[in-house]
């Protein structure tokens, strides 16, 4: 039977009705109503010839046995940020669940390789600000000394979230085993920026995920009284993020696929009758190529410099976080060329600037690749996200045809090998 | 008996240590301290021959019988911010005990007129956001249905912590019998601005207050991704408020007194991971020249609307709060020069860029003027606030010698009228 896109479709509008508001996607993960988006997942299994459990990271793994015991992976996550969208992850999971069926039906249950569904557990990281949690664990750069500690806004801590969804933190890196025969690793999602729109294109493949430097920059003036100050005489911490916040730009566009974002700004004292004394930034610049995201790193760090010493101010950053580029598969990056070529006509090769679960599998050697779907607008997290459904028909059917091809060469390299 | 200016700093010294703690000065009006303060002030009046009484808005009001009803007003305020320091408001109240306490030895016991000392309440406004509470109240200018329903940080609105202090809110315009048979107002306040430290002074005349505009500044783009959006199609309200906080400087120095600030600065949704959508800030300018004043706002308002244009953004502007300027009595503005001459040597004449309480009394028509006297570094809400000990002496002296000359000046008139 070929896969169904109607289907997946249906099932995202069912679980979009189930898990929304009005005010979008409340999907966020360890609260009830993402174990309720879980719970009507596993529903969706009943009739399915798989075998089901939630691993030490409480990923949601889903499979179905094949001849060999090599797995081919589909993954993504039903989990969302608060006021999300209604395609943002769930896509990737509801059409992995089509194609899994379709193959289990093609092949009369049991596919020449093993075929697995991973729901990743909070890959936004929306309630803990811990992104990639359920893969990173999977892949084995999980941070539990950092995390454990980690508390949401009401005071409650990663660890005891955890606990009551059944995840103890110190065993999360047994989730690890599930990595075994793995052979390769497939991930739909949509865009979340306005490229393939903007070239009129329905589908992308990703080329890779974007490194990331994510900095706190603090620049210290003088705090002063905004009418009794003469304007020469200030330190004025904004007017030194300002220039920053305007500078980055060019470092940016002199890349062609840079991007580098201020999106964060904190004043102190932060009153009206007062002249900055403190202002907190945060600064995030991604590039493909590692050279050109350490020759910008550091322009931006030199220019705060600048700026502080014209302002009368000093500057201290402090680094956040960073990942290194993250490169897909050269095989798998050809499959889901052809895949969207046969099925839509055009492709084109992009970076993701967003992370996604597939940088940390890629991350373990696991051959990996993404599809884009156009997203209408650029927008997601945000209950406007969409995408045409047209377009999502095309990337159900695409993501079908590359899983197909990936299970060809999967079960041909089990041959040769 | 000459007045006694080391009994006034002795007084500020023994107020600190009973009002302020390891941050600094915590008399915040309508607190226990403050009221702690003020007890310690009432016990400072037990040998005096005056008359003591709060009024409606609960200003404290010392009263020194003269031979005619003709009053000489000196006034400043106790209450401080949080975290203040130990001149603001009290050097005023605590020299102006010293002087009250000299005229009444020196006429024994009854000047040629009346000599009144105020404590304003709440000129600070920092524990509900409207300062000069209590002189605008006396002034006629007070806003009871607006400030009714404004609450601190834990909710307890003004009306109830007005009426845990006896203050009924309803009666407050009622202080303004206190102006009747008012003849002249002075205030002696730090300068809390670097210009007379700058240039070696340490007493200055106050023209007026500068008039003031306050604006809450928004610009609206477009929420993105950090890592998707490519930096040509953003829609930055950041980038927009940046250019502004860095043009609001240029207009602000094309006039040689005049100051803008931008003092706060909000991203949404203010994450490390998306391009900000909307950026809000807050726009204080001010001038003693009305029409640079206008000019001021009008270039700004057409910068920001430049900007948001040239980034894709809107932008609202939304008025906080504007005074015009206000201008200290000529007669009295030559009297303070005098007596400053007269015990410092050398003079400066200049505007006050914040407000004062001062300047409601000014508004009333009732004769007015202000001293200030150095701050070091210019600093002041903030424990780190100061003014050389043999500054403070002259400042006491001088502001002696002023009410000195505003007691003949006023028993003239009388004699004259």
């Amino acid at each position: 039977m070929p896969v169904d896109p109607l289907r997946a479709i249906a099932n995202l509008q069912e679980l979009r009705a189930l898990t929304a508001d009005d005010s979008g996607a409340q999907r966020v993960a360890w609260t009830p109503t993402w174990l309720k988006a879980r719970a009507w997942f596993q529903d969706k299994l009943n009739e399915l010839p798989v075998e089901h459990h939630y691993d030490a990271a409480g990923n949601s793994w889903t499979t179905l046995e094949g001849e060999s015991d090599r797995a081919l992976i589909l993954g993504s996550h039903l989990d969302s940020v608060p006021n999300g969208g209604w395609l943002d992850g769930c896509l990737g999971v509801l059409a992995g669940l089509e194609v899994l069926r379709s193959l289990s039906e093609e092949f009369h249950r049991k596919p020449p390789v093993t075929i697995r569904l991973v729901d990743w557990a909070d890959e936004e990281g929306a309630r803990f600000g811990r992104s990639l949690f359920g893969s990173s664990a999977c892949a084995g750069t999980h941070t539990v000394a950092v995390d454990r500690v980690r508390t949401d806004r009401d005071g409650v801590s990663l660890e005891e979230a955890l606990r009551l969804c059944n995840v103890d933190i110190d065993q999360i890196g047994n989730s690890g085993v599930e990595r075994r025969n793995a052979g390769a690793y497939l991930e739909l999602h949509i865009e979340q920026g306005p490229v393939l729109e903007r070239m009129t294109l329905p589908l992308g493949v990703v080329l890779g995920t974007k490194g990331v430097e994510r900095h706190a920059i603090t620049f210290y003036g003088q705090e002063a009284h905004s009418g009794s100050t003469p304007m020469g005489v200030r330190r004025d911490a904004l007017a030194a993020a300002a220039k920053l916040a305007l500078e980055i730009r060019p470092i940016a566009r002199s890349h062609p696929d840079a991007v580098a974002t201020i999106g964060s700004v904190k004043t102190f004292p932060g009153i009206v009758t007062a002249v900055v004394g403190r202002c907190e930034t945060t600064l995030d610049m991604r590039d493909l190529d590692p050279k050109v995201l350490a020759s910008m790193l550091t322009e931006a760090r030199a220019a705060s410099e600048r700026f502080a010493a014209e302002e009368g101010c000093t500057v201290e950053w402090s680094k956040i976080w960073s990942i290194e580029p993250i490169f897909f598969d050269p095989r798998l990056i050809e499959f889901c060329d052809e895949s969207i070529r046969e099925t839509a006509g055009a492709s084109h090769k992009l970076p993701s600037g967003p992370l996604h679960d597939a940088a940390e599998v890629a991350r373990t050697g696991i051959p990996t690749v993404m599809m884009f779907t156009q997203s209408l607008a650029g927008l997601s997290h945000n209950k406007a996200e969409d995408t045409k459904i047209d377009d999502l028909k095309l990337a159900v059917v695409a993501f079908d045809r590359l899983a197909r091809k990936t299970v060809d060469w999967l079960s041909t390299q089990r041959q040769g090998g």
